[in-house]
């Protein structure tokens, strides 16, 4: 098949309902999606499995969910007040505002901004004479240091700044001001880890590539809580247990690579992501990060309450390190969008599409056609309010069943049966599969657990 | 048992594990909950159940995922940037702030707030001399209206209102935004629904009650389109519907009423809630609204874009009707946590503390026990370890095998698989019921689909 462009899989899942522009009839709110009925149950499908590798049968694993608001001290003790902001800069001809790290990267490969200081980039960038790639012209202001966390305020009185408060910029402070909590409830013993699912706001002046960079997102996080010297034995294990999800949720290994970061953070021993080839090139889908005993240790520095585990093997005790793995849900839905798209050329010449997504991630598990929608139709509906009991169920009735078949291999429904005179006479009905369009016949009796033994996961 | 409070209920519920303050380390942030491993699983199962209810099996029903910021345009439309307000007024000798509608229904019955104007509210508070709750004085100032939504800003410019958004207050007009979306991407007649869970905010001056009302919240939402002359049926269809799946979560219908609005909104044809008895009193918990077509014609008047449906029955166009099957679902979460929690006074004198959720909503399945940790612990992981691909498994081999059972009944594990040398020797488990405190044998191989069968919804 052609090469998929960013602009197709836009189209694509704005056709089919699984992802709409946000508040699209205003014209937009820009960089802001919708998920429509497929794409939310794509999601869903997506975090469930996440929950059962990262949670239920991940070993001292607990979830939590946090709120979005947080009290502000979080964020001093985590950083982000002071240093989680972007270089912009304006250009002084049209005031088209850029960022100036991502406005090198954009015109050259020979250095790495996130390398240089401030004054040294708007002095590359001056040097190089880089041009407005608005109106050309040359002529930038200073970087202005932009702080990316979104604020509102508690209470009546806006003025008042005792009442701002962010949006969590991310979702793993919930997890790290959770530990005691967690640890004492569960009378958890190191290592044990803490995950969450949730969304989280970044006021990013340059989002895009649909769903890959947004304003508002959901991360999947998993936090462990082990003891020095246990922690790169983790990270490496988190790192391959990670891959293997992605194996698992049927992803082409061919566009999955590991990336060690050039550049730590100045708490993190080692860090990694895992990138994933987008359409618009390979960018960051999972980082594994060796976050140390930084984060535990800022918060017990700010709240003043101790983050120290009393360790029951040796009597030890210490402030716990941390092996995070995190995953943006958008980001890998889209991932998973863009691996099970693809285009088949049939025998006969045509071309048919197909969401190739494994049974577990697809949005319907099944759709139940009658064949005449005449005669078949009330058999058929009947058989679709069963099913709909155990899993995600279609119903089709129009147009001719090739036409129908298409539609489901469209959206990616791995199964498809039909209802014909077999079936009312004999109780035999026809399944056909998305991916080999192979059909098997079954007694009605036998359906059920047939597809639910596909779809597990 | 003596009657449950809303403190036991906030310190059972941080005890176990169930919901933490939020930013507790910190010194909490008002009114934000964290929900700890057993409460997010619970809450998690409570989607999941009304996934299942209210999309799966429901005939023509589609879920959607919108973002929490929307274009501003919404609210107009909505009406919320205009009358969603409390009317604050403070006391003059100690600056407390209070609602007044509040202040009037905590101290008479005999008039409804709702029916009165701003002007009429403190007239009357100043009539009847209602005293400051908090400095006793009598002094009180205007009534202010003070909108309930959050603000915030996207991009750079704090001070340029095209970035002003709001954190949306409501679910529902995500779903009212996207009825063309998701009636043209699924070829959906009318009646259909679209469904949403989802994060909402308010700016709440006077939140309370543990997680009754909090400034941040989740909500379940189906609104169902339908054509004019159908709307009233289909009203009193979801009247029960709601309440019939109350009595499937397991609620104790001697806590549950119906409560018709007195005074409807000028767009509502038809509201009622649901009422649950909290420890504190009777409070709403589940509305059902006939909102005519109010919503999608004040988004056709606001948008410009037609939000008419051309019905395929008759060929008529029309703008559909709307009925909205709403509820909090902390708030739901909160009163399955009252209403499954027990004292059983046992034989022996003692009493035992059950949480009896229904084996669906359960936050563990089951708990696997060695009897003995020498003897059995090795055993017993691997059957945790083996159950845990199927459903949530906990796993206890410290103290006494009665301490461990209370634990397991605290936090309503509706099941226990004590592992012996029965298991070891001759492949048998004892299975414990929480309600009953009864113990079966079953061979090992057949505790898997003993626990599934239990827990289907």
């Amino acid at each position: 098949m052609e090469k998929l462009t960013m602009d197709k899989i836009v189209a694509y899942c704005k056709q089919y309902g699984f992802v709409y522009q946000g508040s699209e009839i205003y014209g937009g709110l820009a960089n802001t999606w919708d998920y429509g009925p497929l794409g939310s149950r794509l999601k869903n499908n997506i975090k469930d499995a996440w929950r059962k590798r990262f949670i239920q049968e991940n070993k001292n694993s607990y979830e939590i969910d946090a709120d979005i608001l947080m009290h502000p001290r979080v964020w001093e003790a985590s950083g982000h007040t002071t240093s989680f902001s972007d270089p912009l800069i304006d250009c002084k001809g049209c005031k088209s505002r850029y960022r100036a790290d991502k406005l090198i990267e954009d015109n050259t490969d020979e250095i790495n901004p996130d390398t240089l200081t401030d004054q040294e980039m708007i002095d590359y960038i001056r040097e190089h004479h880089y041009k407005c790639p608005k109106c050309g012209k040359s002529d930038f202001t200073d970087i202005r240091q932009f702080n990316l966390m979104f604020e509102t305020h508690r209470g009546v009185i806006k003025d008042d700044m005792g009442g701002l408060v962010y949006l969590r910029p991310e979702t793993a402070q919930g997890e790290f001001v959770n530990f005691l909590n967690v640890q004492r409830t569960m009378r958890a013993k190191i290592p044990f880890g803490i995950g969450q699912i949730g969304k989280a706001f970044r006021n990013e002046i340059t989002p895009g590539n649909f769903t890959f960079r947004t304003i508002e997102f959901e991360q999947m996080e998993h936090q462990l809580f082990c003891k020095e010297g246990t922690d790169s034995g983790n990270y490496r294990f988190y790192k391959e247990y990670a891959f293997e999800f992605l194996k698992d949720l049927g992803m082409n290994t061919d566009k999955l690579r590991y990336k060690d970061h050039e550049k730590l953070a100045h708490y993190a021993k080692e860090a990694c992501d895992i990138e994933y080839l987008f359409p618009m090139g390979w960018g960051e889908l999972w980082g594994t990060h060796n976050r140390t005993n930084y984060d535990l240790s800022r918060h017990q520095e700010y709240s003043g309450v101790s983050q120290m585990y009393l360790d029951p093997e040796d009597n030890s005790k210490y402030v716990p390190y941390v092996v995070e793995s995190s995953v943006g849900c958008d980001r890998l839905t889209l991932a998973i969008l863009c691996d099970s798209y693809d285009e088949e050329v049939l025998e006969d010449g045509s071309t048919r599409e197909v969401m190739r997504f494994i049974p577990a991630l697809a949005p319907y598990k099944v759709a139940v056609l009658p064949l005449v929608k005449k005669y078949h139709a009330e058999f058929a509906s009947e058989l679709k309010e069963k099913l709909s009991k155990y899993f995600m169920c279609s119903y089709d009735e129009t147009g001719s069943i090739g036409k129908r078949y298409r539609r489901q291999d469209a959206v990616g429904t791995p199964f498809c049966i039909t209802i014909d005179d077999e079936t009312i006479n004999h109780g035999m009905v026809t399944v056909r599969d998305r991916d080999t369009m192979e059909q098997i016949i079954l007694p009605l009796e036998e359906v059920e657990q047939y597809i639910l033994d596909k779809i597990k996961f």
